[in-house]
């Protein structure tokens, strides 16, 4: 961990080093990953077969292609009640939040006679991508599935790794939770391929959501464009503004609750009182023995944490907005000021009750946010990944008479005379 | 030009083939275009000057890294009366229908009593590519700034290459019509590696828009995720559907203004009558000669046209919905019935009196459109892709008592225990 004060001489170069650190993986894979995604084109279903086969010690024609869906259903009547129940209130908040997003159309016939517009249609089929082990969590297949299910997506394909067979019950409650039907054994960049390109068995999807490794992310980066894809993926991170109204325990818990999640996860304080900051500071070392994730949260904190010091808090807008970060809680009295003046952020959460994790579970929001200071130009998962748009123009003889000209003389001086000809043409009748 | 009807027994497979032919270039540029990425990354200024020099002949430092705003207000001054009333037509259309696509906000509160919404902002600045010579287009100036501009970006930062020197007045002409004042004279790959890590001279821009050739839509492919992108764009590409109540010679002309663009562009007809279809396979072979972009328009329709017979058209739809063209014209007297029916089309054009080349320069809807069957999956250019959307929760104590609960099950269940922490500290107050 880090600790940056606004009054030090030396803070705007070490402030620069920390928005420039780079967390996420060198791991260069973009050369293997590129060779699989061509397999994968080329060979089909054997290609998978023999990946998974290595990769996940998993013989797809001896040990099933497929999840059957009653074993989701069964793995979501297996569950405990009070778990299933935070299920179904997630399920719900989700679906109502996203049911908001649904864009509209429109359709209008402007002063010159045109007949103008925009309609909004689903995709024919999304693909989703849900990691296995460690990662692979239930919420995270509500915030993927949700939008598109809400979006009218008619056919939702998941695939998902089960090494040496294991299947994750927690997930597949999931996915019957979402009436996902469509579950495939295969992961990792040959999961993303199949998806893209379509095997024998499996069809082509036309957008793919959903996290993963190093291998995952580069097959969709590469993928972009022959499918629509979510985003780029990079470390979580989470910014915290606080006052010395906090308790530092709850602080300190919010910056844990964003460092065990891996390594390369990013924890900052911003605060206006020096005394907090070492009483956050030294919470945050008196709760990591207590988690069960200690190991990685020690390593977040201490590779990737940060604590920064202002004079006042209004202060500290240049810095978020600089930082963009994924998650930004605002935990002071009146959030208000700071709300409307941060131009930068995925998600904000505002006063001191409403610890970020609520929003990573059953807030509403989707969960999938834009990291790495994506935020300036990204936004998270939404029901539009799933949707596009189609605009439309209908001219009457008379409307054409009275835009043609314009047409015309514009395409002459781009100096393609077919554009003005097809005007021109109808100018004449 | 291949010819299908769709009673043959083998339209299947040539229908397959049709839309699976690929027509994007084959140039493998990404090794070459990473190197130049990663030299402007490191290099910066001295990058820029290096690769101008060597590829557009043009020497930075002493021709000039700038073109002056007032050289643009020169050319705009200079426009012949009637070119620039259609461009401040063009200009106040683009504008009209662009300021409608803002998106709303949300706050609400629920009924659990959390405050819940989305927010959009603008980008910070937008990076815009012009290409220089025969592509150089005032009306693709347009389309892409206009946008930048109604979302509200405070800065907009145009590249554009002048090889040898040498500028096009007419798309300064256009770039004075939108006040952009930022304009380098750097291009390619290298253009758009200073907008995205930005130099010396060039500060960083957050999302990188704008056509360009095989190089520049490399660099912005590799820059994905560094910056926002408007999309991957292929060779453009027209649908026409048209009944035999059409003229021929409207429609020949509307197949050839795509087929002038490029030899990879793609003009496909479907209509219902075959002597219809002689007629204006005769109409194009007629107007061809008498078009002074008659070589690139002969190689495209040779290469790449088609026309397709069906029984009746709304036997067409699976058709168009495959083809998911980037724009679609539906040249029929009631397009309405076929209008309802297609889901896939970047841009659709209503009846007999809406040529393509309307939408093109001034009909008011974006005229950078999905190619290559990407309408299946995205949107044209828009307003929404300079802007990003930060959503936001707030939780009064009553309402964090009411979700709590829920939440640390879920995080029990994902064994994520400092999650659940930073609510279960707060439900003991």
């Amino acid at each position: 961990m880090i600790r940056l004060s606004l009054a030090d001489p030396a803070f705007a170069a070490r402030f620069d080093a920390l928005v420039g650190a780079r967390r996420e993986s060198a791991d260069d894979v973009s050369r293997d990953v590129a060779a699989i995604l061509a397999r994968v084109r080329d060979e089909g279903d054997a290609a998978l077969i023999d990946l998974t086969g290595r990769f996940d010690r998993h013989d797809l024609d001896a040990g099933g292609w497929r999840i059957d869906p009653a074993d989701c259903r069964a793995a979501l009547d297996g569950l405990d009640r009070e778990l299933r129940r935070a299920l179904e209130l997630a399920h719900a908040r989700i679906t109502a939040y996203h049911e908001k997003q649904r864009p509209a159309d429109r359709d209008e016939v402007d002063a010159m006679g045109v007949r103008i517009g925009a309609r909004w249609r689903p995709v024919d089929a999304a693909g989703l991508y849900v990691p296995g082990g460690r990662a692979a969590y239930p919420s995270s297949l509500l915030m993927n599935a949700v939008p598109a299910r809400v979006a009218g997506v008619g056919r939702l394909a998941m695939v998902t790794p089960t090494p040496d067979g294991v299947v994750n019950p927690l997930v597949l409650a999931a996915a019957a939770l979402v009436g996902i039907e469509e579950i495939w054994r295969v992961g990792g960049a040959q999961g993303v391929a199949a998806l893209a390109y379509g095997t024998g068995r499996i069809a082509p999807v036309d957008v793919i959501v959903g996290p993963g490794n190093a291998w995952v992310a580069e097959a969709k980066r590469q993928l972009y464009g022959v499918v629509g894809i979510d985003m780029v993926a990079g470390p979580s991170e989470i910014l915290v503004v606080a006052d010395s109204g906090n308790d530092p325990d709850w602080i300190a818990a919010d910056l844990l609750s964003q460092a065990e999640h891996d390594p390369t996860s990013q924890s900052i304080l911003i605060t206006d009182d020096a005394g907090f900051a070492d009483r956050v500071a030294a919470a945050v070392d008196a709760q990591i023995p207590l988690l069960a994730t200690a190991a990685t949260a020690r390593e977040s904190w201490d590779r990737n944490g940060a604590i920064i010091v202002v004079p006042d808090l209004m202060a500290a807008v240049p810095l978020i907005d600089r930082l963009a970060a994924e998650h930004l809680e605002l935990a002071v009295a009146d959030p208000e000021p700071l709300f409307a003046a941060v131009r930068h952020a995925g998600s904000i959460f505002l006063g001191r009750h409403t610890p970020e994790a609520i929003g990573d579970y059953l807030g509403g929001p989707n969960h999938v946010l834009p990291t790495g200071r994506r935020a300036r130009f990204a936004s998270g998962l939404s029901v539009l990944d799933f949707m596009k748009r189609t605009s439309f123009l209908g001219c009457s003889p008379g409307a054409l008479a009275a835009l043609g000209p314009a047409a015309v003389a514009l395409a002459d001086a781009e100096g393609l005379p077919a554009h003005g000809r097809s005007v021109a043409l109808r100018l004449d009748r």
